[in-house]
């Protein structure tokens, strides 16, 4: 039987950083995780008059949720994180622009001499039964639905090497790699570097589109269901994820060539490993039947996915299997609940 | 009743620029066009034996079918190409690693001091009834087969400035954007920078990974009909496709992004034209409902699009209603061919 | 006798691109050529009411003087450049922002959402004989000398595979370098792509600051005196300029990391060869040794040089010392006209 | 009288991250300190058969000594660390090429299929009476004499947002600069981020080539003397750099223009705060005055500084003179040991 342990933070138990905190769980690997997240804005932006600027204060935003300690885990296992499900936990979202951040503004590091962009917030409306969220314009009567696709923004483990990374930065480690790829169904993989791994997970968004290009999504507290496991003895050395007919690598890096190349570099090495096959004909063989999902194109990394459906490879296993496992138990769960 | 044009170019006439060339054709605006189209390697790489260091030659790389002078196009209008059908014109297509091309080697421009990665070509078979490409593996006995998706990766008219380019390049002439969305069905618009526009037609894949990462795809000669068309008196500023459900704009520049933001912002500012949305609103809009499919990062620019569902804006028309019009028009005359 | 050709060109005759231009002059090989060059707004702005954007007219912009045919020069030549003198031709020069053009600004490929820079003109003058600018700001009563050193922005031939590129584009024929390291007493080389080598000069700067970060230096028509030659049967795959003491290679491109890589790998295979050095000790020699001065950071691709003493190589010969020989001439030269 | 402080580490003392450690020592504001600081290499490098690689540890590279903790620092205010003296302590330094890394190799970002380049040591020798530092070759008998040039490539304070951050990066908080330009008679500010400032310093180089292209410097211990001070209320927001004659603004960012981008941005914004001059004005005098001496083209950031003469700027005080003022305590103090 597995062991389910819920989790809701205080805020003051919220973190800004992975790495560098104690952990607010201990857990064993295999463990069905319910975990509460607040929004990357603390909860305190609920109406278009809620400016982040002034109601936020900085460096407390995008918090996460943990870090949890999973028993066992060492540096140079893996840590698997299935996503069983992701929940929006209000009937509104938010999304802003924000001074100096995003990818059509100038920013601290595309540093130029304009005055910022108008800070707006716009409030979606949330239905979770219908599976949709609605878009309201500020500045007309322009008025849309689109599809719900809940996500979580930034999830991770403690980098390597002493290094505590605030919560807005993908990297190595995970963190805010932005991408609509990290949805329920999908089993992410993030190389331990430090015992108990310390696992944190926030920014949930019911939907962002690709690159996130005005540096936010439609930004919810999110109720979700992961199962955290181990895979001792096997060493991921960048972000992956796997969903029932995909594998993907993440690359998180400036400028935007360097993460495509990062995340396809990976790709390809797996792939060559799982497969048999050299490292060039899986080169080409990625080149013609790869995806590149784009993650962010706004934070301190930017994120890039290399991604192949599992049919082009033949189906090899990868991770031993775990995917399916934790989907299996995953399905269990939520049916029996 | 309309127009029908044939041109298939003996190997003297294929072309290597955009600009530069006297057109071989010339025709009224609404015709349709039927081309042959080379491969990249100009037909020469036929089996893994064929290196392209060694059967090609400088300049005379990924030539183009064209220039096509279009009557009455004048610099400020826009050409509209729609893309009727696009079939593979052999039974057999290769790919190749390059010396000094590719997203995950050294390059002149990524100069470092590494030795080139290993010359090699693959064949792969071609199935047309059945819809299938076959990869064979070099160094194993891997095969797979792959969806057949036949797209255009090189498409353009003469570009502005009295300037000629080699048909590598992508800019906002079009030219080599590499991209698996122009495929049969869209609709490409270009702004005319010369009169005639000298629109021009090329490097045929049978299908491509996202960002084309060793640096060619599964490259083929094609059998490929077009309807030129044009629009008076409206600019467009960088290569935008339209399929029945989508809108989409191309940005080329390095570094990647600079890419995404040309095309995010080409979309943003071309749909809050359609949609009398506010331009921050648009940006909001496409930062939830907007998708960054990735053209090539291997070429001497780097292409990406941003893409948005029509239903997302609330279906407005865009350039006057012709895609649909072309569309019509296409499958009229394939019906009846 | 060395022969001497003066050119002063009738607006008219003006080029506007490297390449598709036939030549104005036909000249052999070591003659002295002197030119007349107008600045990079044609002479238009002569006042700080003249905004770039209203007198100018795209693509008349940044004329060059010539092309001019260098008899015998064929591809796989190296053209040589000696620069004799380059003198300020008014007693003023002009300097502007100008909208989307710059470093520190959004521009068409660094597309933002915010609104232009204000566009404004500063006025310089100019005291050839105490060898000084002067500026004045142009919102308060603050004023400075700054010291003369008279330059070419823009300097090249044709480019190869028919091309034809606007003169505001730097890259492997050379074009708009913008480095402050073209003054007079370098000897630059340019890689010969086609018959006759093309040469033309332009976009004079009394003095420009490393990067043009503002996308405009202290421009000014110029009198300029210089010696083409001809260096049969060498050929060198990037600018490179040769003064008394130093070596330099030039690499153009985007980001700035590849342009920074462009030119300090060709710095270290040219001295590798020159000194007979193995590539991994060049590279070793040219990491303590090396400079790095920036061209500009404002063009369609950027520029940086690599640059090392002589000294620092143990004084080798570089293209048979035609620069000494240059010099020599030149001197010769200027002292008795 | 000032107070002098000294410090040598022991091994086990050394520090690997900016933040995240306790102080090593406490001291006034105004305190000289005197410091040993080991190489990049923990020392453990020191003949051509030491590889990195194999004699190193990951992540126990370039350690710096400290943090030292100035009494009454707090966040808002300004450290600034005036460079008396750095003297080489050993009489020979080491260099070498290292597995991905460098500019011009494939690295972790810039992921490439290549196998590494050779990893090579070179060792110097040292000679502080003469000023010079000698290379060989390690593939012939090639020797050159270069002028010594002691700098630290690594200095800075703990960062914000409760980051702590390996040695090996530079950012806001300083960190691994690897710029030429800090050299004794340096005043070096840096924004305190938290209490106590936390200032360390390491990486020693006998002299490096601009944007250090192999990946390391002329790699030293170093005996250095500075001046901790303070500027209470006075916020930095990124390293600047004042000398007797210039001033100096540093940006650590990818791609290189973004370096680029920040360290002009704040030397623009900085000196029309200090001179009165507008924005744009002094956006215009920086692009004819300015220089942009490159910092690293090799770590995870790379670094550029923006300088101008203080006399194009006519001489204006910055800090409150605190950099004059500390030049003459310092030496006052050399002349007197």
């Amino acid at each position: 039987m597995t062991d389910v342990v819920s989790y809701r933070p205080a805020p003051e138990e919220l973190s800004y950083t992975f790495g560098g905190r104690e952990p607010v769980r201990r857990v064993e690997p295999g463990t069905i995780v319910e975990l509460y997240t607040e929004d990357c804005f603390g909860g305190r932006v609920r109406d278009v008059g809620d400016l982040p600027s002034v109601v936020c204060e900085f460096p407390y935003l995008n918090p996460v949720t943990g870090p949890i300690h999973v028993e066992g885990a060492e540096p140079g296992d893996t840590l698997a994180v299935h996503f069983a499900e992701i929940v929006p936990a209000r009937e509104w979202a938010v999304s802003s622009t924000f001074p100096h951040f995003g990818a059509l503004t100038t920013t601290h590091t595309t540093a130029m001499l304009h005055a910022p962009l108008d800070e707006l917030v716009w409030r979606y409306d949330v239905d979770v039964a219908a599976g949709v969220v609605r878009y309201h314009a500020r500045r007309s009567d322009f008025s849309v639905e689109l599809p719900l696709d809940p996500m979580h923004g930034t999830a991770g483990v403690a980098p390597a090497a002493f290094e505590s990374r605030m919560t807005i930065v993908p990297d190595a480690h995970g963190g805010n790699l932005d991408t609509p790829e990290l949805r329920a169904g999908v089993t992410a993989y993030f190389g331990v570097n430090v015992p108990g791994a310390l696992f944190a997970l926030g920014d949930g968004h019911c939907r962002q589109g690709d690159g996130e290009v005005c540096g936010t999504g439609v930004e919810s507290a999110m109720n979700t269901v992961v199962i955290l496991d181990l895979i001792k003895g096997v060493d991921t050395p960048t972000p992956r994820f796997e969903t029932d007919t995909a594998l993907m690598s993440a690359g998180s890096a400036r400028p935007l060539e360097d993460a495509y190349r990062m995340s396809q570099h990976d790709l390809v090495t797996w792939t060559a490993g799982l497969t048999g096959l050299d490292v060039l004909d899986a080169y080409q063989l990625i080149s013609q039947a790869g995806e590149a999902p784009v993650g962010n194109v706004c934070d301190p990394n930017y994120t890039m996915l290399a991604k192949v459906a599992k049919t082009f490879l033949n189906n090899p296993p990868a991770y031993e299997g775990i995917h399916a496992r934790l989907r299996s138990t995953a399905r269990d769960y939520l049916a029996t609940r």
